[in-house]
């Protein structure tokens, strides 16, 4: 949808320019691709500008004025976001408007369990000033040293501590946001209880900048877990895996931070793109389990998991394990798990998936989903990994090898319909944690029933009625005009 | 507001009957009265009629049969809410809809850590079925054996296990709510993980009923702690129970369930309610706390909680102390803290609070609130407990005994302002727990920021155009017309 032509394109960035200041406004093509590419680098697009505010005040200033100009904003963290949810489409009207010099860390109180920080901070360098402290910040994915808070609150991410952290949105006190009118809601409060009725903070959480931009966000710190336990377990099945996860939620109670189901290809993927990399355990097993447990004080970490690890083999869930004796044992064992990524990512383009369903139907869910693939698309390789302990897995497809790249594509797209076709007689999610963003949009809003489809439509239309915030992301809407 | 004349009010009567059935129906004011009466019994109101549905459908036909008359809905649960928020006001043309005949277990799941139970269910009854399959659903309140799950979500109920659990909001994997306009919103999944966008269910949770009528939940569950440590401890004053539970919040790890304040006075209180409960510790320390520790399988919670006390004791944190030997020790110790509660209702009618600051700053906001009031109130007593791991304190102000009871509400409105001057220079919470209400209301709607007062009135627009549901609870929004 073109709105205008280039010339008011120009006058726009004439515009932004003077009224935000050169400093804020990015309009050449070269210095906007960083913006305005996606983090897998599957989708390149263009924006009239990239905007980059250093203040809450900014950012509000920013919001009234592409208001006034007509223009949309696509809100963008660190750019990792996994379902382009962060860069423009090909709509003409859009900016970005990245959070990326709100970076500063605003307080870190280790006596209230608390730290407020600007959303632009970037996840790790968080998490490293809290350590300092003695604390702890449990969000904790992949993307943590280039990912930063504000995107991973939008997109209520995930990642390998959900089990017993929760997703982000358990891990906020607050939040500051700058509304779609320019407003500022100012929800920072640190209080580790506040019941004073609707929690208007939830709606911004998971709604990926379609509702409003956050600039800043308060997080709760639990004491830092200086005793961790880790573990590589060899095992019979997936089936056996979700057995020993309930075993290990049971035997383990509250202190397992981390349950990662791999299947043996991770270990061929991984070498592929770390060739170095020690695989300390035999590689014939039909399934792997990565398992931390974790603590402070007067609790006895090792013992624990040696307890446990005992028990489960002499029961023949486990049939073989490895326990790291070091922190570099420990890392080198998640490095596995990271490596299995890259290792993907240096096949080529593939399938992602971020599905989730009942725990108590995951194996079987794969099982068929996997058949289905490998009618629908032979010659592809599922690999079916990740956080089964919350009944998520990435059932990711490889096409074969030989495929040219339409055929990639097409075997990408009819692998995806397979598993969403089983997915959906398990009313399954298609996005345990990634988000909806631009690329899940259409399956997303296949999927919708129309009563969520209207209190979305709804709640839209009250919190940014002209349309302002992310457009395409998540729901198709009339753009702003 | 009185709409209408006695006659309509007859004649709604008829029309409820006739379409609804008798048997959902009750008009006459002596079968009325339980559900016209607050949980204290301080409000008796009136209804045009209670509805008592038994089903969703049922539920969906009755509002929409109420918004076709212009009569507006009180959803009630258990009726144990704290501020009204469940009772019908003065307003003519209210009818309260019971849930408690929609108290099915639907489904317990221990393979799939979860449990689905319409919103009548009564908490305890829950627990209990929950507990027989080896399964626990944290939520503990002392209403429990009269509350219903869906009046705890709704009101996103806290409660003592709160510091390890969260509030009700995270015990919850999904709801079912008929909407304003009698269309059912089915959200009642049990997946783990989900990440499709906006979470509408957040709306609801907390919402009191001004949104739309929770009518089933489906609920996160953990294994059975069966394994509890319960400790009495005397301490030398708030400032050193804050200290002992950011110690115990590092050593004991996540295995920490309650954490409760009391003064001295608690004791005082607990015998006048009970006098035949054994103390089993001096009375005469200026702070106690009771402790619990508690988890399942490997974890050896007896022998935790023996080694923290040793070391806290040694350091001189802890006073003195009293361990539970055994479950019905356990239980005692517990009956204090309830007893508590018994003796200041039998003291008469009195201020109670539920404020919340931040932790680093609970000591000193209790001891300027206390003087406060005793410099506004001469002769009243303060009564500061409850849950100080989450900076969440119960000040509570018994007027002076001579007091006759104009002068009693004299003392509590007096005293409450006092306590809500000093607790907005702390920023803290004026409900940190009990949710808003009518009895709220006001309090409420002082403090409120235009942005957020904004953005709650587009969202109740949003969602009750016709402002059906719950009027007076929250906000003061115009009745329907």
């Amino acid at each position: 949808m073109i709105h205008e032509t280039t010339a008011s394109m120009a006058e726009w960035r004439v515009k932004l320019r003077s009224r935000l200041g050169d400093d804020i406004v990015l309009s050449e093509s070269a210095d906007m691709l960083p913006y305005c590419r996606d983090w897998h680098g599957d989708v390149t697009s263009n924006a009239v500008a990239v905007l980059r505010p250093r203040s809450t005040e900014q950012v509000a200033q920013a919001v009234k004025l592409c208001s006034e100009l007509g223009l949309s904003i696509v809100p963008q963290g660190g750019n990792t976001g996994l379902v382009l949810g962060a860069v423009p489409d090909a709509d003409a009207n859009q900016v970005v408007l990245s959070l990326e010099r709100m970076n500063r860390i605003r307080q870190i109180d280790a006596d209230d369990f608390s730290a407020v920080v600007e959303a632009g901070c970037i996840l790790s360098e968080l998490k490293d000033a809290i350590a300092e402290k003695g604390m702890f910040f449990p969000l904790a994915l992949g993307a943590q040293g280039t990912c930063r808070i504000g995107g991973n609150v939008s997109t209520n991410a995930g990642g390998i501590n959900v089990l017993r952290y929760g997703m982000t949105r358990e891990l906020i006190f607050g939040l500051e946001v700058v509304l779609p009118d320019g407003s500022i809601f100012d929800g920072l409060s640190t209080l580790r209880k506040d019941n004073r009725g609707i929690d208007l903070k939830q709606l911004f959480i998971g709604a990926e900048g379609t509702l409003g931009i956050i600039t800043a966000v308060s997080v709760k710190l639990t004491p830092y877990p200086d005793q961790v336990a880790t573990a590589l377990l060899g095992l019979a099945s997936l089936d056996d895996a979700i057995k020993l996860f309930r075993r290990a939620r049971r035997d383990c109670c509250d202190l397992m931070s981390a349950f990662e189901f791999m299947p043996p290809l991770a270990f061929t993927l991984a070498k592929e793109a770390m060739p170095d990399l020690p695989i300390p355990i035999a590689a014939d097993y039909p399934a792997y389990v990565l398992m931390e447990i974790s603590g402070s004080g007067l609790v006895d970490i090792d013992d624990l998991m040696g307890r446990f690890l005992e028990a489960v083999m002499e029961e023949g869930i486990v049939l073989d394990g490895t326990l790291a004796a070091s922190q570099t044992q420990a890392r080198n064992l998640w490095l596995i798990r990271e490596g299995m990524n890259e290792g993907q990512a240096k096949r080529g383009m593939h399938l992602r998936t971020d599905v989730s369903v009942k725990l108590s139907q995951l194996a079987d869910f794969v099982a068929e989903a996997e058949r289905a693939v490998a009618e629908a698309v032979p010659g592809s390789t599922c690999v079916s990994y990740g956080h089964v302990g919350d009944g998520n897995v990435h059932l990711n497809v490889l096409p074969a090898a030989e495929a040219e790249p339409e055929q990639r594509l097409e075997q990408i797209y009819v692998a995806k319909g397979a598993i969403n076709a089983v997915l959906d007689r398990y009313q399954g999610s298609i996005s345990a944690e990634h988000g909806i963003g631009r690329l899940k949009r259409g399956d997303f809003e296949a999927r919708l029933s129309p009563v969520r489809r209207h209190l979305l439509t709804a709640l839209k239309q009250a919190i940014d009625p002209g349309m302002v915030m992310n457009p395409g992301c998540q729901l198709n809407f009339p753009a702003n005009s």
